[in-house]
């Protein structure tokens, strides 16, 4: 494998300080584009992440037109459920027909390997690697254990958590030993990704904030510490991204991530000082302010660059994914203030 | 009016140190009660909101059954839009047929007076006053500013806000209006509320951590505090609970509320050290802990108390509502564990 041509994001990765901040924005390929909308209309989105070379086509679409430091493959958190035999249905939330909620559900759980029930990711990576052709790195994913199994266990998308965290509470030992398997399946299942060709990682703890830090700590930080220190070892940097409770930042920062993703709940100047300034951050643009209007997108985006410049490195993104609203005018505009600030 | 029997809650919200630490429960009226279920069998949220005798058995029945320390009010944080001319639907979370999402829309509000447009409520309160005959005090509410209007916008309970904070990006001065109406209209329904008899005020900001901080202290902040100045001076002590980011938990602290409510995704001990040990505090043990076993209760029970002595004072709470799959019966000793701490 070559490096790619655009070597920012990989640089800050490193913990560098690259020429022009690096941009990429998290769900980058969706909705907001017509590009995208022009392929759903044809495929289903269950069809399109099982489809390698239409991943990649949408993969490609944000780079094209908006420019952006790195691709992020299309998929979605949830096809690793396949390695463990459990449906998922997108309405557009995902639905899962049956939950696991008790120890007989789990013991049902098959725990296959990821290299062949989630093939088609691996192959949708190397599509992407090849249309890529090395202009921009390719940022590979996963969801977190706790955020994984908080979809398999809720069946569907929580506001509360009651079933998982009902779990938790009533048998925190049979909750370990699930978190334990995501744990091992996750792993595998990023390391394939990376043997495929994707040249970093992103683990998104999107519900871990529904846990006050004290049950974060004991239930969920052992295991995303295991993830990212057995991930890193096969290569590619890791961006940790714990969503929801800015609070739980300071606990996640233990973890040796090599980038630590800042949703925008917090003001970055404060979540830097919160992670110390020898760590590369990235985020944190609210995604909503890009309904906004263009003068006031390039404000916030020019006031988080300048706080970025506390942090070792700093990547921008938004602090959660691109808004279906969009204007892709307006997210354009925005990689372009990023590059020229 | 004479002095409730029980005056633990108002000792502990004027700043004393009650012999015992008083406990209510965010929701204690609820579908976790038998007894409550029983009432709703019979008739429909919307109608046991309007009527003043079912409100005041429901509000009640926790009093009875666990033994808490304040009654409160049985109703919903959007009942007010009644003021408004704005029909609600409750299936069971809200739904707005019509949402309010432009000038337009904005200009065809009637901005009624409550003590009017929502009697029922006054007349709830006066009903709850008679039956609990001075055993413990009641709490009226209302949901903030912030909070009420995100419903009004969105049209239902949201996960991204993007309605109401495109409003505030696109069109702040609009925005800027709206909560100026909505605050106006919520000191008069609160102020009316203590008329009625209510002895304390809490007020609901459950959304407000869809705002990262900057937009919060601009947009959101100088009308909480109107609300909160102006409805203390009706004479009853104000809860302010701000609900889902604490991170704005020190900017939110600058409003003079009697008591801030903390929810439970911060350490109790770190919430008291954000807001200064002089405040009075509630909260926060987190509400699905209840479904745990009643050691884990009786533990995690008595470690927020030691918490909360930190503090000038501290009323016992969930950090959110009661889930309905809560055994009344841990319930029940949730309250006897505080009493007894």
């Amino acid at each position: 494998m070559s490096a790619p041509q655009n070597d920012s994001f990989l640089l800050a990765c490193r913990g560098a300080r690259p020429a022009r901040t690096p941009i990429w924005l998290m769900r980058q390929a969706g909705r907001y584009l017509p590009e995208y909308r022009a392929i759903r209309a044809k495929v289903s989105f269950e069809e399109l992440c099982r489809s390698p070379e239409l991943c990649a086509e949408v993969t490609l679409q944000p780079v094209d037109i908006l420019g952006v430091d790195a691709a992020i493959l299309f998929s979605d958190i949830l096809v690793v459920l396949d390695a463990l035999g459990v449906d998922v249905v997108f309405d557009p939330s995902p639905r899962i027909a049956a939950p696991v909620r008790s120890a007989a559900d789990i013991s049902r759980l098959r725990w296959g390997d990821p290299r062949q029930e989630v093939g088609y990711v691996m192959d949708a990576v190397r599509a992407c690697k090849r249309a890529l052709a090395d202009r921009v790195p390719l940022i590979g994913f996963c969801g977190a254990p706790f955020t994984t199994l908080s979809y398999l266990v809720e069946g569907q998308t929580s506001r509360e958590f009651e079933h998982i965290k009902g779990l938790i509470f009533r048998e925190p030992a049979l909750f370990g030993g699930l978190m334990e398997s995501m744990t091992t399946l996750l792993i595998d299942y990023l390391r394939a990704q990376v043997e495929a060709g994707v040249d970093a990682v992103q683990i998104f703890d999107s519900w871990a904030g529904a846990l006050g830090p004290a049950d974060f700590r004991v239930h969920v930080l052992p295991h995303l510490r295991r993830l990212v220190e057995e991930v890193r070892g096969a290569g590619a940097p890791v961006i940790l991204f714990v969503r929801g409770n800015a609070n739980l930042l300071a606990d996640a920062a233990t973890i040796p991530a090599d980038v630590i993703g800042i949703d925008w709940t917090i003001d970055l100047q404060a979540a830097i000082a919160t992670v110390g300034p020898e760590r590369v951050v990235q985020g944190n643009l609210d995604p909503m302010a890009l309904l906004g209007p263009a003068a006031l997108v390039e404000r916030r985006a020019r006031e988080i660059v300048a706080a970025g410049r506390a942090a070792r490195a700093h990547i921008f993104n938004l602090g959660h994914g691109i808004s279906r609203h969009t204007d892709p005018g307006i997210a354009k505009l925005l990689v372009d203030v990023v590059h020229d600030a």
